[in-house]
């Protein structure tokens, strides 16, 4: 791809990234992998007790070769210290044949970073994309509103400018080319575009976007020439007939050139699923056709973080690497993961119905990740009440539902709306049962809390 | 303390850390802890297999106390969860316990945040301390030359403005307040100076820091109006006899008013010390006399990386809670405590006499820490052709030590040294017999190098 093409090229890289110099993994130390473990050997924990353990009949022999690979991929060194800055070869290998089983298309171990937990990934290439410090030379990243406030947080800490752009929530909470147009277009000239961040399925919104709505999003970023940051945590959380999970870069790749060629980063993390695995700190970027020394730049950039938790790596080789029919762990495993995402699609069904059955609240069918997006159509009075409190309608109303309740849901506000709407996002973790009864507690307070304010 | 004493205030603190929010861990969620605990009991993991260990004969009671403690301290749920963003109560609690301890004065659980790593709690308050992006509006930050590369990357990223003071190598790498005055001075008008960081014991220079030394330097921050941040990950690695650890904040309270009342922050580490964890990206930071607003900006910057990795944690809760004399495993925590640390004695020693009794070479004593930072007397003719390479004499040195011996150090020039001095920081980790070996080859090495230059 050409150069003029490019987001990221060495002239409109993140000057302080390429300035930065990290010694303790500098060149020396990059040509003396091989060697470093020959000196690190010193380092070497006690071996004896993990062997107890891959030596014992409580678990089965898949799950100990697992083990044993892993630590084989640590060179000889344990879980114990710390692994290279992009992470142990060998899950780079796995995440890998994941994504090509996945996409049905090739993935690069050297495309693979991980990350502590997928926020680190997100904020290390929204680093790079960075450009100047002030008005209009500030990078501009268009970030969705409903959005997860990483997103926001971190553009407000590098002092980069967001670019909003609604997700139509009269269809589906979907991205309309001419929504990302308007926005691109007003933040022209008071900032650099330079990505656009999607998250699919939606947090906090809970859709899950087709493939036509996926083709349209990459050729706008091609018009505009903007890096597709695609937020794909929840890809194993879709529950809603007829929907399925593409990814950005299977799609951009279908699609031939000149977008397969186009710079993609695609985040993952261990925390959501059906594993839910949050406290290991696991996550994972796929980055793909980065020019070489703008990759060079996002390799030192981490290497100064020196590298993600090794067990968080180790969970994410088991998501990416679960057991094969045939295995020992096999049939375990498949009965744990079909009952934990039934269950979640047993809520999503749930929790829609309930929410639309309740007078002055509407939701879009839950299709997938873990939240329902519910809109508050509050009376006038609640609005006139909060504001006289100096408090969004919705915190207003949340507030008092945790206040009374017990209940605590995250209000609209912290997620950006359309000026004028109201929400609040849920999530659909807890058990079953409990889930019926909080959704029943909650009814009575919104009829009492109607009632207050009609 | 008076505001005009103060670094940190609301108006002084970085904008940026006052404007970003992170709604999903928000006042609602704050306020919400509790109820948290009863939906989030839906997202538990199965115990069984823990509760499995728990019972197992093969670990001692006190260990399996020691995990049923923290494990209640998850709040019911389990290690795989999210914990609260500056860690889990219980070990909090523990590190204060530690500190106090530690210093003979009190330390309270709510002025300690955990990290990943110590280097993302330095991170994070650094962040707090940022002010303006052009020119004279940046802030500075002291930073010892040699220092440990973190720092000047991380300012780098922020595009803050380093103040390097340098060690006297001279005199034991200590901090001669004259060079401070002198570095502080010049860097006036150029920036707002805001804090000193110091490093003790040393990376790369191995120093301990004597207690008259600190008492030293938290005048100058007093007198300068600079915050204290005390990188001690090296604290439990102490080797030359009269030497010893004396924390910042144990001296600054010893000292009494006002030098009590400074804002001052403290890092450890699980990565160091005698068990040298770093695969779990442990760590955390005491952070006192912080204004209350001040304080709570803090807590909601880290909120946005929602918490640090719970196993790291539980590896801090190891070290500042390990077993006590008449508990089943105290003899054999002690034994290998002592081995670790005298092997490592030993091999300071070692480095030290072997440096110093080769021909152009001269290296101050490893009176902690785990490096060596020996100087090299290059020969002019070394230096010119590093010169012509393009390179730094001492990366011209290494990389030539790295081709013909396969050994790896990291030369000095990336950790910064006085003009014209050259060096090269290695460890001493490695296995005592293997280090011999290391030396001698480093020593034939070395004397070829002469030869071919002289």
């Amino acid at each position: 791809m050409g150069d003029e093409k490019r987001v990221l090229t060495m002239k409109t890289i993140n000057p302080r990234a390429v300035e930065m110099e990290y010694a303790v993994r500098g060149p020396i130390v990059t040509r003396s992998v091989e060697l470093l473990k020959e000196l690190a050997a010193g380092a070497q924990k006690p071996f004896s007790k993990v062997v107890d353990l891959l030596n014992s009949d409580s678990f089965p022999d898949d799950t100990k070769q697992r083990a044993r690979r892993i630590l084989q991929g640590c060179k000889g060194q344990s879980t114990g210290s710390y692994s290279a800055s992009p992470g142990i070869d060998v899950i780079r290998q796995d995440i890998a044949d994941y994504i090509t089983k996945r996409d049905g298309h090739p993935s690069r171990p050297e495309d693979i970073i991980l990350s502590t937990g997928a926020s680190d990934a997100i904020k290390t290439v929204l680093n790079l994309l960075m450009t100047g410090d002030s008005g209009n030379n500030r990078a501009g990243i268009m970030i969705p509103v409903p959005q997860y406030p990483l997103y926001s947080a971190t553009l407000t800490e590098f002092n980069a400018c967001p670019i909003p752009y609604y997700l139509n929530e009269e269809n589906k909470w979907s991205l309309d080319v001419s929504e990302l147009k308007r926005a691109i277009d007003e933040a022209k000239g008071k900032c650099k575009p330079r990505a656009i961040c999607v998250i699919n399925p939606g947090n906090p919104t809970g859709q899950v976007l087709s493939r036509k709505n996926i083709e349209d999003i990459i050729k706008f970023a091609y018009e505009e020439k903007l890096m597709v940051l695609s937020d794909e945590v929840y890809q194993h959380n879709v529950y809603a007939a007829g929907s399925e999970f593409f990814s950005f870069k299977k799609v951009m790749t279908e699609m031939g050139a000149p977008y397969c060629n186009m710079e993609l980063a695609s985040f993952m993390s261990a925390s959501k699923g059906y594993m839910g695995e949050c406290g290991f700190r696991g996550g994972y970027a796929e980055i793909v056709n980065l020019q070489a020394d703008v990759k060079a730049i996002l390799l030192k950039s981490i290497s100064a973080k020196l590298c993600p938790p090794i067990l968080g790596q180790v969970v994410i080789d088991t998501i990416v690497n679960p057991p094969q029919p045939g295995e020992p762990s096999y049939e375990k495993f498949k009965k744990e993961k079909q009952e934990v995402l039934s269950l979640l699609k047993k809520k999503a069904v749930l929790v829609t119905e309930l929410f639309n059955s309740i007078e002055g609240i509407t939701c879009n069918e839950v299709m997938g990740a873990m939240y329902a997006f519910p809109r508050l159509h509050l009376p006038e009075k609640a609005v006139e009440a909060a504001k006289q409190k100096n408090q969004s309608p919705d915190f207003f109303y949340c507030f008092q539902l945790l206040e009374e309740t017990g209940l605590c849901v995250v209000p609209g506000s912290g997620f950006g709306e359309k000026p004028g709407t109201y929400h609040f996002r849920i999530t659909i973790l807890p058990p079953l049962e409990e889930m019926r009864a909080v959704l029943e507690q909650f009814k009575l307070f919104h009829m009492k809390f109607l009632q207050k304010y009609k």
